[in-house]
Formats: structure tokens, C-alpha cells, sequence
């Protein structure tokens, strides 16, 4: 029976835990909630799954039925609780940053699907979970991937291949990209997902990011990791090793299974509500370079990721903002990457940074692509 | 440095064998090397490999420059030498399964590519392997993918799943494949090999023989063993787990990579030979069930697998048999299904059988095949 902590239980990645609790009562625990301002669901969720901490965003406890008794505690205390084994980092944006830290500093298994961590303070969550033997286990389907490609292989790998499925305008050229619509690049053809991470996947920009965390979480440098559309998402990434052999891991899109994985690791465990691939329906699978040249947010996460420092959480920070104007109708979808690209080539990188001068870039960089947006005309 | 010792080093798989040692001269020295009745191609590999135990089907020592110094041994002898850290098992047919039987019980590591020992003998073999702590590592390249696809797996498999590229006539009706001639039917799209497996391959019979091989290898029953064709031998074979998960093993069809990998597992050696795979080049995967009513071999191999006892040795005879008589233009490809048949059901199956009983078995299929055989007109 583990015990699990999960933060950001009322969105998407979280309710998704949830579900995969219910379906296995007897392997896991919830012993720690965390949801952000929807009080109502959170006070569901206490009320099913009986936490003994609570962490939430309005004020006093909320509302619930059982009658259940916890403690209300910080997001880093509920990560790192002693009570805890594995902690599912599931807030969005650089929120999951100081929680994270707090658990890998307690030694936990985090099974982390908060991208900004490892991207914005890769060098420091990684030392740190080392310094203190905390594993952290990917829960992003292509990072999953990666992580059960290695699965027993003891010599490093020649390189990653992280599949992407090209998003809604896979084959738009840069002339019908500046046309497009919020509504059209809210459209995933794969996944399910939040707003600012579906434009991030219409844009490559989360492809990028995700090389960015993928170069940490396994510890290979950003040249040996290469991106491949696959329209399908049906291999969800594969890993080369030195003789030529790839290993690929295969599966419908269903952010349960890299959830579950992440949970139940080293083992597997059935769950009948995941559906098994069916090769009658499944088509050819296929595969293209991607066109940097009219996706340019995937080679700027990628440069920002080799340049190091506090770039990369430069690079989130205006891409935040670029997203928030590009929805608002402020911007068109084609000036996302040159307001990213604008705002880090006016930053001074710090290298080596704390975890404050991490955070300072990121204030640094949301301001400075807000005044650069202002500018722009839609 | 590991001391091999390759049975079948004239063969196909031998001299590939004999390749990967060349690539990887400080990981492998080979001390042993049995050939049949190429003495001349026996003398140069005994003048490049200077091994210290030879066999040969001819008369004294082969003829060979260098003046090195062997002994001569018998097959068993060479499998079970006390120097031997790894037998290659590339011999074909039955003569694969007295020194396969040899080197299990001298508890060695057996790579082996030779399909009748498990075929014909798994449950003796594999019993006797796990007596004498003998690891068996398999060398086809559809076993070697599951097996490198289950590294590090502590949860036993759902289901194997076995591709195949369906041969040249995989899209033969039954009509069309009652005209094919051996010419045709030696034409494999995706492999070269020896001409019987290639004509096994060609009506499926190999991937039936392979389903049997792989329950033995993988402890797997056989209705959780399927076929996929997949024309474009890319994806070499792929395991199914039980939370949904797919993993696949991926290359360029060689078998120097499967042969490299049983040799140097559990490390993998990179070998500038091996080509990596370019998506670029690699266009769509592909996928069918397989067609069991036009392909009725795939069937009786699989259902003599399942009936077990010394059913798949007379499988293996009248194959062997009906292959032979196909290829001298005395039978239809379509007949060689329907002699397998007919055999098998004049068959009394003796089940726990000893060897003596599996070569009793072998010997009367093949008669009794030759006899069925004589009655058929082209």
C-alpha cells in the first residue's frame, strides 16, 4: 500500500490520479490533497478519498460531507510529510517548483507532471534529488516512455527520440499559420489537455520544453535528443542504444497509464479501464522530421536549454505571457515565438542560479514580454 | 573477454557470427568452431580465429595455412568445454539438439539460433536449463526483440506479439498460391537465409514454428502468443503488458544485431556496421492479422505446439519433408500444408517424451511424410 501526496488534485492530471486510486483501493493510499481555488471539487474529493492533509486556496476548510478530520498544511509541507512515500506533482506552472524541491530535499518519490520544475530549475532539482536519493518518476507520456524504454538496460543509451504528434497545424504553412484562430489551436488531434499546454503543442513549443526535461530527467545531453512527428500518437517515444537497437513504448493516448506506471513502479498492475491497443483500428504508423523552420519555438526551447542558466525559465515565463495574449486576441499565433524569441534575446543569463535568481528571471521575463507585447498589433 | 564456441560456423548465421567477433576483437575470442562439409571455408575461419576445438563432417584436420594447433572434438564436446562461456548454436535442423542439450546441461550460456531444439525438445530443454542454472538467449531476431523488450521487467507479460513480414505472397488468395514456384517462393522481401526457412517463411510455417519457440523461451502459453504482419520488418516483435503498455523493439532487419546483443548482453557494444535506423527513409509501419484460412501452416504449428508430447518433432519432419519435395518441383507450395496435416493425424503423440522418443518421432514423420509425399502429383 503506498501513500500518496497529490498536488493539484481538482486539475486535470490530478483528478486523472484520482481515478486511477479508485480503480486500485488496495495498492494506494491518499494521504495528502492539494487543489488550487475549486473548493467545491476538492471538498468531494476529501470527502471519497479522506486525506489526513489538506492544502487549498481559499480560506478555512472546505465544505464537506464526512465529516473527515485533516490537517490544513503549505504545498511543501504536504510534499514532503513523513507519512508520504510518493508525492504526484500535478500544479501547473513554476507553483510546482518550491514543492517540488521540498520533496526530493525529503527523499520522496515524485512522479512529476509539472513541467516547469525540471525546466526552469532542471540542475538544482536534479542535485538535490541525487543529494538526497528522492527518484523522480516522469508521468508525461513521452518521458514515461523513455523512462520504461531503459527499463534493465544498464548501458547508456546513443540517444532519445521523442515522438510528437505535430499538433492541429502539423502541415500548415507559416503563411496559414498566421491566420489561425484560438478556437482552431485549442483543437488537439490526440490529447486532452489545458489550454496553455494545447497552444504550447500547437506551437511545438511543449515539444521544446519537453527535450528541456528529458536532457534532466535522464541525464543526456540536448544533441543526442531528436524530436519525430508521429501523427498517431500511438509510440509515445522511443530510446537508440549504441548497437542500433530502438525500443519503443506503445499505447493509446490515456494520461492514465504514464500515471499509473509512475504509482506502481517497478511493477505493473492491471486496470481494465485502460483499453489494450487494437492493430485491426490502428492503421500505419508514420513519422516526419519536424519543420523548425515554421515551428521556431521548438529550436528556441531547445537553445535555451543548452545556453542553461536562467534561460530556459525565461523562456517559460514569456511564453506564459505570449500564450495569455495569443488566447486574448491580442497577438496572432505566429508572434508567440517572436515575443519568446525577443525576450530572451534582451535577458542577461545568470549561470549556476539559485533558485531566487531563478525566480527573479521569471518575473524579469513575464514583464518584459508583456511590455513587448503591448506593442504588437493582432 | 568472452570465449565462445559457434556450432554451424559455415552457415549463414555462423559467418554473421564469426562478422560481429571480427567488429568486436577485444570482447570475444572464439575457441570453439564446428562446420559441416565446407572444409575450405572451415580452413580460413580456423587460420583467422585460431580456435582450440574444431568439428567437421570431413575426413582428419582441414586443410589450413597457419600451422595452428586444435583438437578435434565431437559437437557435444565442443558445446560443453569447460572453456566455453557462450555456445553459438547455428546449426540447423535435428542436429542442433543433442550439443544444445550438451551445453545446458554443462550450464553454459546458449545463444541459439538453431529453431528445432526448442521446437522439437523445449520442455526437456528448458528443464534441464533451469536445472544446470543454463541461460538460453535467443538469436531470432523476433525472440531477441521480446526479450530485450522484457529487460528489467519484474511483472510477468500479458502477451507476446510476434510480426511477421508475411512473405512474398502475403497477399496471395489460395488460387493464386497453388501456381507459385520455388523461384518465387526463395524470394524473401526483407531477409536472406537458407532456403528452407525462407520457404517457411514464405507459407507462414517458420512464424508457427517461431510461436512454439517463443512459449518455451518466454514461459508463455501459447493462446497468449499472436501474429501481426507487418510487411515492412521493422518492429521485430513487441510485449504486451497488463496495465495496456506496448513495448517494441525496432532496427533495420540484420541479424548481426541479434546475434551482437545475445553475445554481449547484458551490456549492448556499439558496431559501426549495424546501420541506424533514418526515419526519413522509413515511411509508414504496417499492420494485419494474419490470414489463417490462406496460410494454414501458421495454424498446424501453433495447434502442435498446444497438443505438445512429440507432435511438433513430426511437425518439424514433414515440414522438413514436404519443403524438400516442393522445392524439387514434386509438389504444389499449397500441398506442403496438407502433407503436415495429414501426417500429423496419422500421428500417435507420446507425451512427456525422452530424446530417443522426440528422434523416434522425427524419423517417423519424415517416412511417413516421403510416403504421403509419393501419392501427390505437381
Amino acid at each position: 500500500m503506498k501513500r500518496l501526496s497529490i498536488l493539484g488534485s481538482t486539475g486535470s492530471v490530478g483528478r486523472q490520479t484520482l481515478g486511477v486510486v479508485r480503480a486500485l483501493p488496495d495498492r494506494f493510499r491518499v494521504v495528502g490533497l492539494a487543489g488550487g481555488q475549486n473548493l467545491d471539487l476538492l471538498a468531494e474529493q476529501i470527502d471519497e478519498f479522506k486525506p489526513d492533509f489538506v492544502y487549498h486556496q481559499g480560506k478555512g476548510k472546505p465544505v464537506h460531507q464526512s465529516g473527515v478530520e485533516y490537517e490544513l498544511l503549505s504545498l511543501d509541507d504536504i510534499a514532503s510529510q513523513v507519512e508520504v512515500d510518493t508525492v504526484v506533482m500535478a500544479t501547473s506552472g513554476k507553483a510546482g517548483l518550491s514543492p517540488t524541491l521540498a520533496a526530493v530535499r525529503a527523499g520522496k518519490n515524485v512522479a512529476l507532471a509539472n513541467k516547469e520544475a525540471l525546466v526552469m530549475a532542471g540542475e538544482i532539482i536534479t542535485r538535490e534529488a541525487k543529494l538526497n536519493r528522492a527518484r523522480i518518476l516522469p508521468v508525461d507520456s513521452e518521458h514515461s516512455a523513455i523512462w520504461q524504454c531503459l527499463n534493465g538496460e544498464i548501458t547508456a543509451p546513443a540517444g532519445l527520440i521523442l515522438t510528437a504528434s505535430g499538433g492541429p497545424f502539423r502541415d500548415y504553412s507559416p503563411a496559414q499559420l498566421e491566420k489561425v484562430t484560438p478556437e482552431q489551436a485549442l483543437k488537439h488531434p490526440s490529447w486532452q489537455m489545458g489550454k496553455k499546454i494545447t497552444i504550447d503543442s500547437a506551437s511545438l513549443m511543449n515539444k521544446g520544453l519537453e527535450v528541456i526535461e528529458a536532457g534532466w530527467l535522464f541525464d543526456m545531453p540536448f544533441d543526442k535528443i531528436r524530436v519525430l512527428i508521429h501523427p498517431q500518437s500511438i509510440i509515445h517515444s522511443m530510446v537508440e542504444f549504441i548497437d542500433g537497437s530502438i525500443i519503443a513504448q506503445l499505447s493509446y493516448p490515456d494520461m492514465r497509464l504514464p500515471i499509473q506506471y509512475a504509482l506502481s513502479y517497478p511493477e505493473r498492475l492491471p486496470n481494465e479501464q485502460l483499453r489494450k491497443l487494437d492493430w485491426g483500428e490502428t492503421g500505419s504508423l508514420t513519422f516526419q522530421e519536424p519543420d523548425f523552420g515554421t515551428f521556431p519555438c521548438l529550436k528556441l526551447a531547445i537553445e535555451a536549454g543548452k545556453q542553461g542558466g536562467t534561460c530556459p525559465a525565461v523562456l517559460c515565463a514569456s511564453d506564459e505571457v505570449a500564450v495569455e495574449l495569443f488566447l486574448s486576441g491580442r497577438i496572432r499565433f505566429s508572434d508567440i515565438a517572436g515575443l519568446v524569441e525577443q525576450t530572451l534575446a534582451q535577458h542577461k543569463a545568470v549561470t549556476d542560479p539559485s533558485l531566487d535568481e531563478i525566480l527573479e528571471a521569471d518575473s524579469w521575463g513575464r514583464e518584459k514580454a508583456g511590455q513587448l507585447g503591448e506593442g504588437k498589433k493582432p
